[in-house]
């Protein structure tokens, strides 16, 4: 494994370079600029550009495996090779959101730690703890739970209450805090959900938030800056389809780095 | 698509075999018979013998996603190799509990049901509806949500109790049920979870239950059987490594489906 951030050196990184953020390569092979040819090795190339355009003004990426899966066979070997242009110094998760029992656990584990070692993976608490333990037994790795989401089906089961009268992400957050630290694990919290983000805070105030909504899907930034920043960062602010899709056309480098300029400059207030 | 089974057609299926039994295809490269090379072709090879053995015993299969992706780049060439050599009347699950926001999703039911072509997937239920959908809208294919897993987590969060008194996992059940219907929805529930099955039953009287834990989990298959069963048939009951690792020899697939044989013979009861 060759991959590996600690807590103080992500919270560096993020200090060094003022900025929260992530930049999400769920790239869709049907949405290329028109002039690529619509070919695997076409999302290799468009993911280049958009590294080289970005690496210097964000701190980690984010690959969602739903875009790689859906090209098949290929799609893994992309997702490779991808993961092999990434910068050194960046915090690299794969957005896999997976979550099974205890021995299926450690097959995936294997997959993105020591096949694809990526820094971190996304999975889904809904299984309970031995479903998530088998990822933190993996030194300098990172596991990303899903807390509070940001899509409007967070109301079907997340915000549903308990009868102690808290919500059932709030008991995830609150138990699941307790099987790892807060050296190896991150939470999924929903910019859509800034207004939740002070109390989700006050539960857990050393964690650091992997905040995805901020672009497509139109969170509030300074909310999300002003309600989860901590002294060492504690954020990582994902925007995906605002940056890759900025331009259709042959200047889709340059205007997605502008994109990501433009949401780097709206992190300031929290440096 | 050429994969393509109806509700009726699973259940004549059942029928006509006069069982309820599921193959999980979990094969661990580090598990195989110590007589195979440890690689990826061998992984095909023991797949096939598996089949070979126990596909006239059995109504399914179903493929765990992690020990595929446990192989790399190679893994989803293996997966696809597998898929290929199971037989027409069967009915082909891919064990993914994937589970994101629309978007992403809608890549995920491309991933599966138009790339691999497989009858059904399993979904993560944690992000709600729009997590969901995506899935219910190709035809003649089948969402399966974790309702109520086997594994020792379920109590973390599965089991807590709402407001109302229900548990979380009622409350999932009783929702989803509304996004589709019992033609294109099932339920995992654990056969560890057997006493519960026939509440469940009561919420959910006509949407088949895929049942795990039956074999190296020891679930009471009996109980499965009684509680579970309807007239249409109702279950698919699942073992993986019990049968796949019946025998470390030369004889493991003639060891596999000696196994096989044992659970159809404990599911006679519901015939």
């Amino acid at each position: 494994m060759k991959r590996f951030l600690t807590r103080t050196q992500l919270s560096a990184l993020i200090h060094q370079k003022k900025t929260f953020l992530c930049v999400g390569l769920d790239t869709d092979i049907n949405k290329l600029p028109s002039h690529f040819p619509k070919t695997p090795a076409s999302v290799v190339e468009f993911n280049e550009s958009i590294i080289e355009e970005t690496h210097d003004i964000c701190v980690s990426y984010k690959l969602n495996l739903a875009f790689y899966e859906a090209m098949g066979t290929e799609g893994w070997d992309v997702l490779r090779k991808t993961i092999d242009l990434l910068p050194e110094n960046s915090f690299v998760i794969a957005d896999a959101k997976r979550g099974d029992i205890g021995n299926t656990a450690a097959m995936y584990a294997e997959a993105f730690f020591k096949d694809l070692d990526v820094d971190a993976v996304t999975l889904s608490p809904y299984m309970g703890k031995d479903s998530i333990t088998p990822f933190l037994d993996y030194k300098g790795k990172w596991s990303i739970l899903l807390g509070l989401t940001s899509n409007e089906g967070s109301k079907d089961f997340q915000m549903q209450k308990l009868q102690d009268g808290s919500y059932v992400y709030e008991q995830v957050l609150k138990t699941s805090c307790q099987w790892g630290t807060a050296d190896n694990t991150m939470y999924v919290i929903g910019a859509t959900q800034a207004a939740s983000l002070s109390s989700i805070r006050k539960i857990l105030p050393e964690h650091f938030f992997l905040v995805p909504g901020v672009g497509a899907q139109a969170g509030d930034m300074a909310e999300v800056v002003k309600n989860g920043a901590t002294d060492e960062g504690g954020l990582l602010i994902n925007a995906s389809r605002s940056i890759l899709y900025a331009s259709n056309g042959k200047d889709f480098a340059t205007k997605a780095r502008e994109e990501a300029l433009r949401l780097k400059k709206q992190m300031e207030t929290g440096f």
